[in-house]
C-alpha cells in the first residue's frame, strides 16, 4: 500500500510531518510517499541515519499557506503538494493522502480532482473523539457550512458505513446534533434531516446535544460544518486552556511539582483525554479517494496517528463501503 | 432590593436553592423571596436553625417540571413557581428574578409577561465563561435557535453595554463567532451580521473562533442561539469527562492520591477553570426586568452566586443602560 504525504502542510512542516512519515513508515507495512520541495525534504530525510527504504520523495514546487484562500490557491499553486498529492491519488500511484495543511484547500482540491462517490453532494470532515464511553464520530465538521438536509442524510448514511466497516462497530448509533432531545426542537432545518435520518434505515437514536459529544452515547453524530467547526474548536480551547492553568500551576512550587509527578498516572490519563488532536486524523468522507485530513499543529505522533487512519481506511477498502451505503439508501 | 428566587427550579430543587438563599441572603444586603410551594420550601427552610430574617416565601401551587414543553406550561402552570416569580418582578415586588427551572420556561414567561425591552426583537442568554486572559461573554446560547442578523446585532449592542456598565468592562472587545478569522468566511447570515457589527459603532475585533470562548481575547461573542448552545454544551461535556478521568484515577492507588493532594493547588485551579457553571448565572438580555437564568445542574454555591449576578445587574440598573444601547444605535 502507498500512502501520500503532503510534507509541506502544517504549522511546523516539513520538520514534523518528515518525522511522523518516519515513524509511520517503521510500523506499517506502508510506503510512504512524500509530496513536496525536493532539496527541503531531502534535507529533513537526510536528518535520519536510519532512513527507511519505505520513504519516497514526490517534487512539488509550490506551497499553499495556511492561511491562503483555498479554492484560489489550488487555482494558481498547481504545482502545490496538495495538487500533486491528490494527483498521486487520482493516478492511482498512491492508496491514500494525507495532509495536515490548510483544510479548505484539501476539501477543494479533492472535491475538485477526485470528483465525489456516485450520489455525494457535498463532503464531509469526520473527526474522532474520544468519550468516557468509547469514541464519537463528529461529521462534519468543517467542509459543509450551510449543508442542506440531504447532506446530512448523506453524511449519516457514510459514518455509519465507515463506523461498521472500518472501526468495525457492528450497529453504530447514529444521533443528529440539536439543542434538546425532542423531536419538535430545534430549527426546521433539523427537524427534516430527522424526518430523514429517520427513515434512512440505520441506527437512528434521535437528537444528540452538545454534551454528548464527549459522552460516547452515540458511535456517529451529524451536524452542519458550521456548528460542528465551532463544537470542535471550543473543546480544543478549553482543553488547552486546562493545560495551561496546569502548567502555571506546576511553576509554584516543588511540592506542588512532586505531587503531580506522584499523580502523573491522572494526568496520563487527563492528557490523553484532551490531546484529541494526537489521535490521527480525519477522513473527508464523500469523495472518490481516501483523503485525511490531520490538525494543522499535528505532532509527529499525530502525523503517524493520521497515515494510521488513511491505513485502516484504505486496507478496508471504506469508499466501496460508502458508496455503497449511499447508493443503497431506500428510506422506510 | 428585592431577589425572587424560582425555589422549586432546577434538578435538585428545593434542596439546593433554598440552601443558595440562605447563603445569599447572609453576605449580600438583598432581601431574598422564594417563589415556591410553601410547605414545602418551608420545610427546607425549618432546618436553619438560624434562618435569616432577610428570607421569605410567595406561594406558588405549581412547579414546572425542567422536561416541560415550555410555552404550553407556563400557558396551562399560572400559578407555577416561574409565572408567580416573573408576576412578582412584573407588579415591582422584586427587583430581579433567579431560575434554575426549565430555561424555555423562563425565556418564554420572561418574554410574555414582562415584555422587550423599546427596539429588541428577541432576548438572549447572556453566558460569562472564564478565559485565561479574561472573561468572555457568550451571547446567545439558546434562547433564539433562528435569530436574524438584526438580532444578533441587537445581542452585540447589550452585550456591549452590559459589559461596560455591569462588569466595569471600560471598552469591551466585542466579537463575531465564525469558522474563520477573515470576513468573506461564513455562511451569508454571518456575513451580513459583520456589515451590521461594522457600522454598529462598538469595539468590533471582527470574527471570533470556537477557540476564542475561552482564550479570554474578546469581552463578548455574539453567535445564534442554537450554535451556542452546542458549544456551551460541549464544553460543559468535556469538562466533565476529564473530572471523571481525574476521579477515576484517584482511585488507583494511596500514591496517586498523595500526588494530588500535594499538587491540590493545580487541582483547585483546574476545578475553577472546568466549573464555570459555578460562577453564576446567565442573564436573559432584552427583556424588561432583570432575569437570571442558572444550570439547571447548580449547586447551593451556584445559586448563590446567581443571586450575586441578579444583584449586580439590578444595582448598576442593567437594562437601563441596555435599553438606552439599543435605542441610541445609529449606524456609523
Amino acid at each position: 500500500m502507498k500512502i501520500v504525504l503532503d510534507a509541506m502542510g502544517g504549522d511546523t512542516a516539513p520538520d514534523t510531518t518528515v518525522a511522523g512519515a518516519v515513524r509511520a513508515a517503521r510500523e506499517m507495512p506502508v510506503d510512504i510517499i512524500l509530496a513536496g520541495d525536493r532539496p527541503v525534504v531531502e534535507r529533513q530525510l537526510a536528518r535520519y541515519s536510519d532512513r527507511p527504504g519505505n520513504v519516497s520523495i514526490l517534487h512539488a514546487s509550490e506551497t499553499i499557506g495556511m492561511d491562503e484562500p483555498p479554492v484560489a490557491s489550488i487555482r494558481k499553486k498547481k504545482d502545490s503538494s496538495i495538487n500533486v498529492g491528490i494527483a498521486a491519488l487520482r493516478n492511482e500511484q498512491a492508496d491514500a493522502f494525507v495532509s495536515a495543511g490548510n483544510t479548505g484547500a484539501v476539501v477543494s482540491a479533492a472535491t475538485l480532482n477526485l470528483g465525489l462517490l456516485p450520489g455525494v453532494e457535498r463532503p464531509g470532515i469526520a473527526i474522532t473523539l474520544p468519550g468516557l464511553k468509547g469514541e464519537t464520530m463528529l461529521i462534519d465538521v468543517g467542509a459543509n457550512i450551510n449543508p442542506k438536509p440531504v447532506h446530512l442524510l448523506q453524511y449519516a448514511l457514510m459514518g455509519e458505513a465507515y463506523a461498521r466497516f472500518v472501526l468495525e462497530q457492528p450497529n453504530p448509533r447514529i444521533g443528529l446534533l440539536n439543542v434538546g432531545e425532542e423531536e419538535t426542537k430545534g430549527p426546521e432545518f433539523i427537524k427534516e434531516t430527522y424526518g430523514l435520518l429517520e427513515r434512512a434505515g440505520i441506527n437512528f437514536a434521535g437528537n444528540a446535544e452538545g454534551r454528548d459529544i464527549f459522552s460516547g452515547e452515540y458511535d456517529v453524530i451529524v451536524c452542519d460544518g458550521f456548528v460542528g467547526n465551532v463544537a470542535l474548536k471550543t473543546a480544543e480551547s478549553l482543553a488547552y486552556a486546562i493545560k495551561e492553568v496546569l502548567k502555571r500551576s506546576y511553576g509554584m512550587s516543588p511540592i506542588t511539582r512532586l505531587g503531580a509527578w506522584l499523580s502523573r498516572s491522572a494526568f496520563i490519563a487527563l492528557r490523553k483525554e484532551i490531546d484529541y488532536a494526537e489521535q490521527g486524523g480525519a477522513p473527508l468522507l464523500g469523495v472518490s479517494g481516501v483523503c485525511i485530513i490531520a490538525h494543522g499543529a499535528s505532532s509527529a505522533k499525530a502525523i503517524k496517528n493520521a497515515i494510521r487512519v488513511a491505513y485502516e481506511s484504505a486496507r478496508h477498502d471504506a469508499n466501496r463501503h460508502l458508496a455503497e451505503a449511499v447508493r443503497s439508501y431506500a428510506p422506510t
